[in-house]
């Protein structure tokens, strides 16, 4: 079975990690946000493309989520004893990623190749492509004004109320290459427990990605467990915008082109209503604590997901 | 007595250090040579200035001379993994220093003023000063080539045979803000044991300041010792331009605004042809293994100095 994930961040990461681990390297491509990138010291910071290779290639800290095991932060120390800015939390080795990658774009080379290269160098065999090669950043509206996305999720730790998301330069872009055709050979699109807001959206706005998915079987992991979020702010940004922050919200997020949908078992009472939406409904366990929680998980997605086809 | 000093990368960055111990810090100006900055991985990197901090706040690698004592290396290791370049060695907590002065330039502050504040967070009370807030960059012209001054320093290991050195853009360069005062009301300016060839002449260069340093008493200390350098390439180029390298010629190149010059022991036989050129010759201890060595030696030239007043 041919399966394309799209994540976001750290829960993304994860279930790419757990699919990693049910699938031959040539049947998974991961296909990763890039709306949360941004410029920071004239470097190219790619968070959750970051995350997502860290984590694939087991580097990431367990600890946290985002960032590298056994990172330092030395750079960090001289930048905040020199009075610099200091509130996006830059490790030593993961500066030597920002470096090379800044490197390589400012000569012209594709975010994507540059992403392949990288992969093979910790040796991630499975493909991870970036959503796409162009800048595509995400903007908040928010009760104190419309901030870039770190700004907001990062600088000011989420505190502002959002009332809308602007996806800058989204129709000028196009999908990495690679994306579309990805897709659309495709047994399987599975839609990782990331952000629909920020994490997953901004994926689906780049032209020619949202119409490739929808001719897929999609099957969607809720990131919403009892109605909080296991990392980040969906929950408390879906309660903003007017929305119930639940699992059941999020399989109406994303119903236009969902077939499956797996809950937590702490929303078991929510699975007859997504299947009234027409959807398939599982479920499980979704924390993912271990790398064995990931494997299982993936395992059940890939179950139902193959009872779509 | 006020002093101005004009200094290059390690030794002069030791004498600087040795007459700041000898000398209050508000009658002291260090003025150092930013022909060798470059750009790498688009961040500006100023070699001799970040040694001549290093070393003036205690911070720097006693081994080496350059760099920062218990440097670690997490970024360049994984540069290296990633198939990156790694020729110049970049530390992380010397990388701190390279991204905020490269963020702080970004934003069209003046390197002196940048300079001035990085002094201050490390504790360093006298003045230091970039020769110019211009680009500068010293290229070298060999038997394989013209090159960058730091492909040849540092990625070459000097190897190429030099014929001459071109300082870029010179003419249209001015002094750093406070440069030409500091000169104009020296009592003294001591030209430290620094190359003559890539890390003085590229200071000398710059509009207005061999005006300003020959209207003041100059005492200068030899940079050779025995026909060789303690450090770095100067006896090399010396041979390679048809030159004898030896203090002699140390002394010749600096003639026409040369008051004193302080040799090694070891060339006690040049200091009557050094007089013959009309300058005041000292021939002492001119190693500077430990801090006491450069306080002693900065003690001496400040005495030859007044001297000369």
């Amino acid at each position: 079975m041919k399966v394309v994930a799209l994540a976001g961040g750290v829960g993304g990461a994860r279930l790419a990690d757990g699919l990693a681990q049910n699938l031959p390297p040539e049947d998974l491509t991961v296909v990763v946000n890039i709306g949360d990138d941004f410029d920071f010291f004239g470097l190219h910071i790619c968070p959750d493309l970051d995350t997502v290779c860290y984590t694939l290639a087991g580097m990431a800290n367990p600890a946290t989520g985002w960032g590298l095991a056994g990172e330092t932060w030395n750079a960090l120390e001289n930048i905040g004893r020199l009075g610099g800015p200091t509130w996006f939390r830059l490790g030593d080795r993961d500066l030597g990623t920002h470096l090379e990658r800044t490197r390589r774009l400012a000569k012209g080379e594709p975010l994507s190749q540059i992403t392949g290269d990288f992969c093979r160098a910790w040796g991630i065999q499975l493909t991870v492509l970036p959503a796409s090669d162009d800048s595509v950043p995400t903007w908040v509206y928010t009760d104190e004004g419309e901030m870039p996305f770190q700004e907001y999720f990062v600088r000011r730790q989420c505190r502002p109320s959002v009332s809308g998301f602007r996806f800058a330069d989204v129709d000028r872009s196009s999908p990495a290459k690679g994306v579309l055709e990805a897709i659309q050979r495709a047994d399987l699109v599975v839609i990782c427990p990331s952000n629909p807001w920020v994490s997953v959206d901004p994926i689906l706005a780049i032209p020619g990605i949202l119409p490739a998915v929808m001719s897929r079987p999609v099957l969607a992991v809720s990131p919403i467990i009892g109605g909080r979020t296991v990392k980040g702010p969906a929950a408390k940004m879906y309660a903003e915008l007017g929305i119930e922050p639940s699992a059941l919200s999020v399989a109406r997020h994303y119903r236009k082109f969902l077939s499956a949908f797996v809950l937590d078992r702490e929303d078991a009472a929510l699975q007859s209503e997504v299947q009234a939406l027409g959807v398939k409904a599982l479920v499980t366990a979704t924390w993912m604590h271990t790398a064995a929680d990931r494997r299982q998980l993936a395992a059940e997605c890939l179950s139902l997901g193959s009872a779509l086809l």
